[in-house]
């Protein structure tokens, strides 16, 4: 058995997923919506179910998809992609960042991770070959430091891997943090990673800035994308890839023997999907600011200490005002004896070490967050 | 870059399928059928897609899905497989395979491959950090040999890739093979990894063997299966992996992290669609038995040399008839100048020797294979 895998534990947030259902508890700790997704792209998925082909496309990713990508990220980001060797179709942002990682690292090479960090990211690294340099981002603010970045950096490393936004923290990394982590990439000559998935679930009138925006950071960045956060589709497993021709044509050979494409009939309706125009954007977040704001404001008037939530579907509680010492253990009780599953943060750090933030997840329907602040109200 | 996927060419089958388009040529290379699949199985997925719900499914496949596959694998190779600890589903064969190698393979450990090999495999295994070990096998019968073996397996040896039915060469490993190859494994302590892909193909009354099936093979095997194969739905890649449940928690770990789980409605069109009866599968067979003789019987009539085929939806030519003496430059001109698509043999053997094979895919309409079999006429 390869030692990376073997001794890893089932992820989290499909261990919680399971504990919720066994105890009837209400899910939010995996982050997945209530909202169906909208009915114009099931309903194109499903008409090119029926219509065909249903055969293998383009391994980079239907035209018409790769075209709405390029066309996407120049409306909304000012980004200029060639759609036909600068963008990439994968079955989910994770067979992305598992791709880019084995395609970009040799084993040996340092990669720079942040902490909070999802948990697919340190085994990849690993499984790649990669020596992990690990940053650790100081809460509440989670912001970039020059000091802990110059200790990070060195002339072995080859890659760092960034999520912006932020999840657990619900963070946004501004254009201060940006700038600063692009010099040191151009300075060291490192292929940014970055984990994008939450690019539009930004609130508060906030923009995401794309880190290859950024000078000298063109030629040196790979951008992974999410059809399912953006469409609130999670089982879809749309993902999407774009970097400089020179770095995707060997991406493309990493996707090309991992899953080597993707169902035909959702990459078709999601490029009918991101033709949407700026004010379906506009309501899909002031919907979740909208619920954001109710869970946030009725787990206060509950007595619970809870942090901002600049994008994602994600808030945080601090639980050392509850008297609590240990977010596993706090987690483990609230779905068992009040049933609500959410996720313990230590879950995002390596060395566990961060034990007071519990992550819950407000991507839900009203009575759904009612129900949840009903059964908190005895634990604060 | 990694080395690996640094140095590899595009796959053979997505190359040759744009030369196909570029060409306006009939593609007879890659292997995907004309048929567009089973009406009800789509609809199926269509409505589930409608319906929803479309966010993550249990990592592990859908409940339906997975119990649909023991009792198909009961009733159809008498294997008798828990659902819910041997079960689990990916996103496509290719997600398996290479899930398999990254979480079965330390670096270092040997491998046993056999040529030829689906193009995947040797810079999977590789970049797994596996040494290859690799078996040439020899036409016309493709069939195992005690002393290749006896040569191939030592005390390093930590796995065995086995393709049966075997693409490209179209024959199916039978009875004795595969107690010789049970054998190997069982004295040498070797994982088999089984690609049975192609289980369902198999003509002329012939039957499918699993290879766990044999003695002292159920604890160290693990079996690959594809619903894109069985239903003539490549696009979905919802593939199948069965194994203990000691191999299975190691194979999940490194499936958590590749793609972490796979459309649902696709799954659950596919749960539907593998309660089937034996009547559908035995249609399903002789249609392609039909196109398959339709293909051979055209060709041979033209002048070309085909070699036999017991399974899969290819069938080869010899070319060395024709005064030909290399597949590359063969099927080159075959597209470029006749207007069809195929593959050459040589592109399935790592030390590229095999030169005078042409793989051509007969799962097609009798219009599409008689359109290419005009256009084939002046060749020979
Ligand atoms: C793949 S399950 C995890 C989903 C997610 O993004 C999260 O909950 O953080
Ligand atoms: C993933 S494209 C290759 C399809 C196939 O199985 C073949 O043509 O051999």
């Amino acid at each position: 058995m390869n030692p990376v895998f073997d001794a890893l534990p089932t992820t989290v947030f499909e261990t919680m997923s399971r504990l919720a259902q066994a105890h009837g508890a209400i899910n939010l700790g995996q982050g997945f919506p209530d909202d169906p997704g909208p009915a114009d792209v099931r309903e194109a998925a499903a008409r090119a179910l029926v219509d065909g082909p249903n055969q293998y496309p383009p391994m980079m990713g239907l035209p018409a998809l790769r075209h709405a990508i390029a066309a996407h990220y120049a409306r909304h980001q000012g980004l200029a992609l060639d759609p036909d060797t600068e963008v990439m179709v994968t079955s989910g942002a994770t067979e992305a960042l598992a791709g880019a990682l084995l395609a970009l690292i040799e084993p040996g090479d340092e990669v720079v991770l942040f902490a909070p960090m999802y948990d697919a990211y340190l085994p990849l690294v690993r499984r790649a070959g990669g020596v992990p340099r690990i940053v650790n981002l100081a809460p509440p603010a989670f912001r970039l430091d020059e000091a802990a970045l110059a200790q990070a950096f060195s002339d072995r490393t080859k890659l760092v891997l960034l999520n912006n936004p932020l999840n657990p923290s619900a963070t946004l990394f501004g254009r201060d943090d940006l700038a600063l982590l692009a010099r040191f990439c151009c300075r060291h000559e490192v292929i940014a990673l970055c984990d994008e998935v939450w690019e539009h679930v930004v609130f508060d009138g906030a923009r995401h800035l794309p880190l290859m925006a950024f000078p000298g950071m063109r030629e040196r960045t790979v951008k992974i994308g999410s059809a399912g956060k953006i469409f609130s589709l999670t089982g879809w497993k749309v993902g999407f890839v774009t970097a400089e021709a020179r770095l995707m044509r060997v991406l493309a050979k990493a996707h090309q023997f991992l899953t080597f494409t993707t169902p035909p009939n959702l990459q078709a309706a999601v490029a009918s999907g991101l033709a949407k125009d700026e004010a379906w954007f506009e309501a899909m977040r002031a919907g979740y600011a909208r619920s954001r704001d109710r869970l946030a404001a009725g787990l206060a008037v509950r007595g619970f200490t809870v942090l901002p939530a600049a994008a994602t579907w994600f808030l945080n509680i601090d639980i050392r005002p509850l008297g609590a010492t240990d977010d596993v253990a706090f987690c483990e009780a609230l779905v068992t004896r009040h049933g609500v599953a959410a996720i313990p943060v230590s879950a995002f750090y390596p060395d566990g070490g961060m034990r007071h933030l519990v992550r819950l997840c407000f991507a839900k329907a009203d009575g759904t967050l009612d129900a949840a602040l009903d059964r908190m109200a005895g634990v604060a």
